[in-house]
């Protein structure tokens, strides 16, 4: 069995939890929490919930250590820090810091003799990895990513920081035309309003400026104002009866062409269409604890990328059955 | 550079070529033929074509021979003769024998110092990979493959069996419907009629009852009798200027649940669309070339497949530029 903590308990340490029941070989120890342990209440029966002020204690108990905190912030700090203590794996998906983070969680990790593996997911994570692939296949080519239709959660906190807005989500959406120029070959060059569109559900409060509000929202910078926005107002009931899942998903395309002289063109495309953000994203981590334990138990450490990791590290069976079922 | 050869000059040969000429760290020593060198004549200027007899005196020249044979009599026998004496790739895709296969390669390859990656292309290759990190991701779900558009070559050579046909080509092609299904999260249990239909353009000889042609197309056990098949007479020159190209592709799909109660639901796809089945197929063996290659410096032997390869090894770029650029 492989023994498996989580430090922090939302939505993804939730996920996490769930990903833990779903595979045979792994189970949870203890979840650490910043909060009072007493007011967190876990799903798995048996399971404790520690501080994690106490996390050092746990040293010998856990094979590898999920880090579930956001990655602005907590990430940064945490992810080298526990690597010292314990074989870690974390969500960090700031693109533009991935190098320095890297670096930071290598260092930690070489010096303890641990394996990390940073920036698991789907985005950064199996998108990157399509990516990789169809990069390395196709040479002469060209790279798409869309995103959606999904909610983002950095886009509807910022509608929620509008003078006026109670409450609301923010729906990212591929625009299909987009899609199909891609897919049918023609090497579209897209804008950024091209590419998706953005759509928002708000609540008003009470005696708020609809006309107001949607224009604040469409005309903010970096969130709204390069896209082409809808905002819809509804009532919180709506919002909490249609809009309370946390779906999400999106499009890696690569074209390219092959041949002596670039006659014969090709689509890779690789598609997710999730129910569940986080709990899709916690399905991947844990195949990937998988992995870490794994690597781990060989003597390897240091820091490791999704790019890093041999396929078959990451599956509970074994060589043969693999390349009798699977190949 | 990679020094890469290529025993056996058809289709898939040439697409090597063809791949080797987009790598720019990737040359071609030699190719090597069954038939007289003389009058093998191939694209890259400077190239030797050598008879496949001589192919030992090549051991210190090539890091990575590519073999292009077929699989049901070829690489059963050359691909463990040949990893005696070099690093080689195939794209063996009889799936039931691959367990067989892997062994004896896996033993020549080891006795000798040698990696081997047989099972190389898209399927097997980069659909195996597909359905490996799916299942890993969601442990709750089923599994779908759909091949198509394409030519299955197979299927056109039993219609050229057949009394009374000149000439023909066979697509397979994926039953839309059974797509959105799958799509759609149904689960369906799909029959085989159900999932692809077959389209056959045929010449005629001189003559020949087209109805018994088709009949005798429609029944034919194994090929066709399972399926929904249309037969379209063509002429010899129709065949010629609308049927030329190889083109294929498909779908891997693996839909699944995640939640404490599975209440959340995931689609994964994994679609192909190829203009010339054999150069994406030698596409994705040269990229392994180069894995191979890598691997065989840092002192491994025996036999992979594309599950034991970590993504990284594939790409002509460093780690640092892999994480700063694609993850």
């Amino acid at each position: 069995m492989i023994r498996i903590g989580i430090i922090g308990y939302g939505n993804l340490g939730r996920g996490v939890e769930c990903a833990i029941k779903q595979n045979a070989d792994t189970e949870l120890a203890a979840v650490f929490t910043r909060r009072d342990p007493q007011t967190v209440k876990v799903m798995t029966p048996g399971v404790p919930v520690v501080s994690v002020a106490d996390v050092a204690d746990w040293k010998d108990k856990i094979d590898v250590m999920i880090i579930c905190g956001g990655s602005a912030t907590d990430l940064p700090k945490q992810t080298p820090e526990y690597a010292k203590l314990f074989n870690v794996v974390d969500s960090f998906d700031t693109h533009a810091r991935i190098p320095e983070h890297f670096a930071n969680v290598d260092a930690a990790a070489k010096a303890a003799g641990k394996v990390a593996l940073i920036s698991c997911g789907w985005d950064p994570g199996m998108f990157s990895l399509n990516r990789l692939y169809a990069n390395c296949i196709l040479p002469d080519g060209k790279d798409y990513t869309f995103w959606g239709k999904g909610v983002s959660q950095g886009h509807s906190d910022a509608i929620r920081r509008v003078p006026g807005v109670k409450n609301g989500k923010q729906y990212t959406v591929p625009v299909e035309a987009a899609l199909e120029a891609v897919r049918a070959g023609k090497d579209p060059e897209l804008t950024t309003r091209e590419k998706h569109t953005r759509e928002c559900f708000v609540v008003l409060e009470e005696g708020a400026d609809a006309a107001a509000v949607e224009q604040a929202i469409k005309t903010m910078p970096n969130y709204f104002a390069d896209y082409d926005t809808t905002v819809h107002f509804i009532s919180e009931e709506e919002l909490a009866r249609d809009h309370a899942g946390i779906p999400h998903g999106g499009f890696v395309i690569r074209t390219g062409k092959t041949g002596w002289n670039g006659e014969n063109r090709h689509v890779i495309e690789y598609s997710l269409k999730l129910d569940s953000n986080p709990e899709f994203t916690s399905s991947v981590i844990v195949a990937y604890a998988r992995a870490i334990a794994r690597l781990s138990s060989e003597g390897v450490s240091g820091c490791k990328t999704v790019f890093d990791i041999a396929p078959a590290y990451l599956s509970p069976l074994s060589g043969d059955e693999i390349r009798a079922h699977l190949l």
